[in-house]
């Protein structure tokens, strides 16, 4: 397998060659339900993929669909990478025919990618079936596209679809495949789980005698149907394998991909193994993040190691040690992947939750007894109307200042609104909305219209505010999110807002519950602004 | 360990003592982030995953907080249970005092239930950190405490928190704490990984040592941190361990704990170990998704084995294949865990998807290769702007439909609409609504109030339609969701609504996108009842 072009190619990455981290998020990872990327979400995800340090981005099928062939050419027009190889994904040639003439393989070429990942069938029942060919064809055709495509001067991994059941159903025909691969020029054979249908066991018995049998370089693609795609993924290294495939937060084909941030958090802190550049492990939660706003599939807030849960204790024994150590109930230090330790706030949380919670908000609760039982009886009693703290840290924290202060912080106070939305006959809507309010003792009435009425409310409050508080100019509602809540009675519903404010420097949520979305979303509102103006400064008016 | 009256007792029980299922979705997954859970939520909970037919059910630790009382107590009255005995959780009794007049452990015993989860310190720092208490003392402690309930006659389970650091740290004192449990007559030592930071093969080298140096009855509670839960519970079973905790859906504390539905069914389908009454399996997506709805935390949508996309087929290769062989890209038949096979229809999805749904659907378009491309491209004008098919299967249908039929079915046509939202000074809120539409030829100008802005409407909608459609009263609105999507220039954001309606005999979603939540919730209510009339076999009036 001594390829000397290929390793020189190499060496110009940032990236050890001994051991790959391949993501393909950009093309496996697309095919989970729910995301549709654009051209535009493609490269701004490769931007980050690419900072985070993988060694290769498989950015998806030239030639198969116009975005994709579009994406190569503008991804290495507009992006320098410094870490990550392009990879272009695409199949075997066709049966009975030349890799040379193939439009499709041809197609891989023209993307430029320098790394080509080819797709080949290693299941004889697939062969079969699905492709419709001989098994010796098959084995021609792997041969003749690797050759060709090695000819041409470009690196080439081969993914062997569906290896595990193949190898089961006939192990010699399987192992021909890797073997046909490798000889042809193939650097990497990665081995896929296709069907996602293996436990780790049986994923490192495999990987070890195909290692034992072939001595080819071996890597690993697994999907998550069994719920053990990370554990498949780190038994196949165990095994000998120096290459994994992953997607960023696990998105993929049915259930998902083996998911890139636990798998490069546990090669790095579990088995001490450097996959990634200096300082990148601590920038994981932010890339996950980050990824999941492009992709706009909400985050998972229950991933391992970057989920905004992951590190949030609520029991109240937890609470307690963490008190004492926090490493008593944390498996890692949080910072080491960029995320942090949170204590909820929730009616299950003790006294040790509300004292630490209020320790985090700079805010010292530890000697007044009295004061900590009334804010867990306030949450208690608003948790069960439906209101949220776990997901509402600035409503918490206004609370929170409200029983240590003794009043609440009122910058404005509400007097009354109204919105109108009216659909009209040529299919165009109005939005009309007027407050009445106080502020600084003078009574103001504005009327703003908006697109959709929670907008128009939020300009009506601006328009009537801006000259007493010109700091509001700068907050930016950045998420909205609605829950419909069963009441005790299936009948009565409430509905419950969770409105996330930035400003330059950060970010807060707040959250409001009605019976009514609107008041839902002003309550969420009134919180957001005055959360925003008590992080300005300002000082409350009445 | 031959206990001879708690063997009985289990007898009692329809499922097999050899291997216990043991769920702790009440106790462990109730500290999820964001569940609350009422008793009333507890019981309903407790009588799915008696049905589900695990073989223990935590339900809490009684003392600690009053539901847990009062779940203990209705639990008894309300339910008869099929298979499952309910487990009472607690602490060892406090250090240098007795277990007999401890009141945390009466209140164990006060609660009725017939086995009692002990949580014990097996890890030497924890013990002097957080217990503050020697290493002997602990185990005078669980000693005392284990001997004491089995006294009274309750089948007694241990948990070891953090045993497995606690034996990488102590291993002489570990497995003191093992032996000693056993000796004071509990049945089984459950080796928790409480901060989750454990992989496969660790848990199995240290649970097969622990087997192969004790003899104890051995069982595994996983948490997730390392993305491993499921893997590692079933690394320990590859090790011996008889007795695997579980949550449903993985709920728990930080990340989660090991979910039950992907572990049974590895357990099931993958080793053929029958660990569940027979028929059990193929209610699981049922039960999953019933437990999500109760704990009103949306089900994960890629949950293995379970959720709506797991085995649901989006890339046009596979859907070329299933054409041929659903099995070649699936590794179980869905129907075996009760799921079912979907084909998406995005944007990414060629014809073969489109044809596959329409057969789903029960329209063959198999030959009319002019109207499919038409559908294909309809539904990726629609996916641009917004729209999701996906998660809308009957805006689908419709469209479908109207592309087959030549025209739409229209039962009703809006004119226009208002709906008018009012915050009183007396805090009440009004919603007043609207709405001019024709039906049958007749124009019909309806107004209703409701509670909120969208129910307004939908009353309006009602009163204005039922007099021709009494097929309406049958229908209700169950679910209403809300998502904000940006446009391409971020400051234009495009509102989202998917909404779930049911009549007597099944559910559907339908989507609305406009640049306004009311006119978007207006369009999937549309759709909603247009699809209802449908279904209902009303002919279309206009």
């Amino acid at each position: 397998m001594g390829e000397p072009d290929l390793r020189k190619q190499a060496e110009a990455s940032s990236v050890d060659d001994d051991f790959h981290v391949f993501d393909t998020t950009l093309r496996d990872g697309a095919q989970r339900e729910g995301i549709n990327l654009t051209v535009a979400d493609k490269l701004t995800i490769a931007r980050y993929l690419d900072d985070f340090g993988v060694g290769f981005i498989e950015g998806g099928w030239p030639g198969a669909n116009p975005r994709d062939t579009e994406f190569f050419a503008r991804a290495q027009q507009e992006i320098t990478f410094e870490h990550a190889q392009l990879v272009a994904f695409g199949a075997t040639r066709r049966p009975h025919s030349k890799a040379s003439e193939d439009l499709q393989v041809k197609a891989l070429l023209d993307s430029g990618a320098p790394v080509i990942t080819l797709v080949a069938k290693s299941h004889d029942r697939h062969v079969e079936l699905a492709l419709r060919t001989t098994l010796d064809e098959n084995l021609a055709m792997i041969a003749d596209t690797v050759s060709y495509l090695r000819g041409q001067g470009r690196r080439v991994f081969v993914d062997c679809e569906h290896f595990f059941d193949g190898y089961r159903a006939n192990p010699a025909y399987a192992k021909a495949v890797v073997r046909t691969t490798v000889e042809a020029g193939a650097d990497v054979v990665i081995l896929c789980d296709t069907n996602g249908g293996m436990l780790p066991p049986q994923v490192q018995a495999i990987v070890a005698t195909v290692l034992a049998d072939t001595g080819a370089r071996l890597g690993i693609h697994a999907q998550d149907d069994t719920g053990c795609a990370v554990a498949n993924t780190l038994a196949a290294v165990d095994a000998g394998a120096t290459h994994v495939q992953c997607t960023a937060n696990g998105y993929g084909e049915r259930v998902g991909n083996a998911n890139l941030f636990p798998v490069v958090a546990a090669l790095e802190l579990k088995y001490a193994k450097k996959v990634l550049p200096e300082g990148a492990l601590a920038e994981m939660t932010r890339i996950s993040h980050a990824i999941a706003e492009v992709v706009n599939v909400t985050a998972s807030t229950h991933q391992p190691y970057v989920g905004v849960s992951a590190f949030a204790h609520k029991a109240g024994l937890h609470a307690s040690a963490i008190k004492i150590d926090p490493d008593l109930y944390q498996h890692i230090d949080p910072q080491q992947v960029g995320n942090t330790m949170r204590m909820l706030v929730s009616d299950m949380a003790g006294r040790a939750s509300i004292e630490l919670k209020g320790k985090e908000l700079g805010i010292d609760l530890g000697d007044d007894r009295e004061l900590v039982g009334r804010v867990v009886r306030r949450v208690k009693e608003r948790e069960l109307a439906g209101y949220t703290y776990e997901a509402a840290d600035a409503s918490f924290e206004l609370l929170l200042r409200e029983e240590t202060e003794g009043r609440a912080r009122r910058y404005f106070r509400i007097e009354s609104w109204r919105a109108i939305v009216e659909d009209r006959p040529d299919g165009t809507h109005a939005n009309e909305t007027t407050v009445k309010l106080w502020a600084k003792g003078e009574r103001i009435v504005a009327t703003a219209d908006g697109n959709g009425p929670i907008n128009a409310l939020d300009r009506a409050l601006r328009v009537g505010l801006e000259s007493f508080y010109p700091e509001l100019a700068k907050l930016e509602l950045v998420d909205y999110k609605v829950r419909i809540l069963e009441g005790e009675h299936s009948t009565e519903s409430t509905t419950r807002v969770l409105i996330s404010t930035s400003d330059s420097t950060g970010e807060w949520s707040t959250v409001g519950v009605a019976d009514n979305i609107i008041a839902a979303s002003w309550q969420a509102l009134d919180d957001a602004y005055t959360y925003g103006l008590l992080r300005a400064g300002v000082e409350p008016a009445e």
